[in-house]
């Protein structure tokens, strides 16, 4: 049995080899990028007007002007016309190019317009005013987006404005997801009174679908033979391969052996952690496969604590994040195990991250799931006392 | 001109009729419920054996014996065997029903089995130990899941337990959005020197992608009868209408007057704030208009603060979702507008929210939005200087 930390370590440490593909900018939403971005002009692309009003030359004003003639319009997305005498200024709309010839840009909030003539407070312009000027932001040929990047809703108006319309990601993990166990019937059969229905596959699919993976998904009965053309199949058509129940001590709890003859080698067997610690988990070549407990509450744990950080660093993302909580309220455990205590997680008016204990019926009461948040993680081999106000990291499995 | 809070006071004043679909439950990630989720039979459906070990009656041990005959196996997924005799037990799995007479199982790690025999420290266990009631967490008929609950990951797996294949949820709404401006031009062209891509409708697609709407997006230039053309088709093929650009002052602004002319009401234009000042919000019998600014700063921000919780209202959620953080560092304003700050936010290792600012080049750099996570609202009538160490809402715009 090794501890948390350890079991962590050497999951992380199996990387797989990081395939990359090229897709539509509307197909990448929540994607990680797989190369740079770089502009195709500078931005903004030309001296940008930035309010509606009248564009005219800064030397007019220093020359003494106080009423300028209102020559002509210049609209968005029209070529800019060119302004050369000081005394006339022309009508200007937010998003058009900047007059050649003007510098200065004065909003219609700044102006009375009379007759053609337009008059303003000469006191309140600045030279160069409410113009953004070509390449202020960046030069052509710079990178806006570094590889590496998730692109989130503002990455995705960066690539447009920058016509990256086709955009290289790192691919997604092929995951099948595979339940086992007799006892287990499909969901929209009623069970008969010693069977229950297979709710795992489900819970695991929603987790790993806010992660943007389609997981496919079967089941396999306890017999060893049907349990090795599956799981043989599984490891030839996935990169990884989660298997729930068959991991324990029981008399047809296959999984293990089964691996083991294919060819999967074992990394470790059992983590000291409460719950989940039957976890199993070992590699084939570059194919990685966990071998969850059963246990609802427990292959849920493992899949938040474990498979999500191996994911994220499959796609060269940061493995965790750190959320570290206020526990609210005390709690005791057994201080030989890492204890995962379902919590609720609030925030306070201060800004603070409070995590308030939602136990409750343990860890065969997989319904509580619907009442917490996320796991907070207590150490083993402390005095298996959690006191209130302590800090603890939290592993949430849903927006809080 | 009226405050941000008057503002969002009469966006969730408008609420829409709030239609209900039936789905499968594998298309209903992320969705909220619109029934009460009932149990169809007790959970634990019978009393469930929850470690691999042997089971037996618990008067045996009180009676004295030490040692117990294996009399059979009772599998997961079997009908219960039938124990009678006290000094036998059933070798029992995990998953499986309990033995008919058997009250206590012992797991294999308190056992030693010699012979077909099995001995172990009486004094350690406990009558009815690693057995779960049948009905224990939930009797047959219960609520499990309140009506307006949004379904993550583990009402997944709960759903699939109690057979809940179908889903009925609140239906999400039919959203277009436009952009309007000659400036504009398709994101795998290359613009004229005078033209920019139209960027806007993709960071607020993907924006909405978010809260799983499909939303339809088109585009309109600064023309008044394609405006109202296009106006009047999104009016009547969709619940919410979100138009970018063609708001503000200038002379090809015709976004409100045409929607006037359409029969939509005009319920503000203009808020006290910084970006995004000319934004319109209006209404037509159920269908809502949210006009915005062209800006994609300001576009985006509007986005955020406002329409985000709209829809969220809409289907029966929380509008916001308090996330208080700790501004780090201090930021001059104006203090008539309330401000957005764009900010990174970071969680300290005492559990603490941290907002540190981004402002980059202002409202006209869209690209700075990259290196943001959220905007920080710092109100308006203040002092026009906020200290470090201040507490301010913050309304983040991805993961964090």
């Amino acid at each position: 049995m090794i501890s948390v930390e350890e079991a962590i370590k050497i999951i992380l440490g199996v990387t797989p080899k990081g395939n990359i593909e090229e897709l539509p900018l509307a197909a990448v939403a929540g994607r990680v990028t797989a190369s740079d971005w770089v502009t195709d002009a500078d931005i903004p692309p030309f001296d940008r007007v930035m309010m509606d009003g009248v564009a005219l030359k800064y030397e007019g004003i220093n020359s003494g002007n106080v009423k300028f003639k209102i020559s002509e319009i210049q609209r968005a997305g029209e070529e800019p016309k060119i302004l050369t005498d000081e005394n006339t200024c022309i009508e200007i709309m937010t998003g058009a190019v900047c007059p050649i010839g003007a510098d200065t840009v004065i909003q219609y909030e700044q102006l009375t317009i009379v007759n053609g003539f337009c008059t303003f407070d000469t006191e309140k312009i600045r030279q160069g005013q409410n113009i953004q000027w070509k390449g202020r932001d960046k030069n052509k040929g710079e990178v806006v987006l570094k590889s590496g990047t998730l692109i989130g809703p503002a990455e995705t108006g960066v690539a447009a404005s920058i016509g990256q319309h086709r955009v290289k990601v790192k691919s997604l993990a092929r995951v099948h997801i595979i339940s086992t166990g007799d006892e287990l019937v499909e969901i929209y059969t009623t069970p008969k009174p010693h069977q229950i229905r297979r709710s795992n596959v489900y819970a695991l699919s929603h987790l790993l679908s806010t992660f943007l993976i389609n997981a496919f998904t079967s089941h396999l009965g306890d017999d060893i033979s049907e349990i090795k053309i599956g799981l043989q199949n599984a490891l030839e058509n996935s990169d990884v391969v989660i298997i729930t129940g068959g991991v324990s001590k029981g008399k047809f709890d296959h999984v293990p052996d089964v691996l083991k003859e294919l060819g999967v080698e074992k990394l470790f067997h059992k983590i000291a952690q409460k719950p989940g610690k039957p976890f199993w988990f070992g590699t084939k070549g570059d194919k990685v496969v966990f071998a969850l407990p059963g246990n609802p509450v427990s292959s849920y744990l493992c899949a938040v604590r474990y498979i999500l950080p191996w994911l994220r660093q499959s796609i060269g993302q940061d493995p965790f994040k750190s959320y570290t909580a206020i526990l609210q309220g005390e709690f005791n455990y057994n201080p030989s195990l890492t204890h995962f205590l379902q919590v609720k997680l609030e925030w306070s008016d201060a800004g603070e991250l409070l995590a308030i204990p939602q136990p409750g019926g343990g860890s065969g009461d997989y319904l509580n799931l619907v009442n917490a948040d996320a796991f907070l993680e207590i150490p083993a081999n402390s005095s298996g006392f959690a006191k209130d106000g302590m800090l603890f990291k939290t592993f949430p499995y849903r927006e809080f």
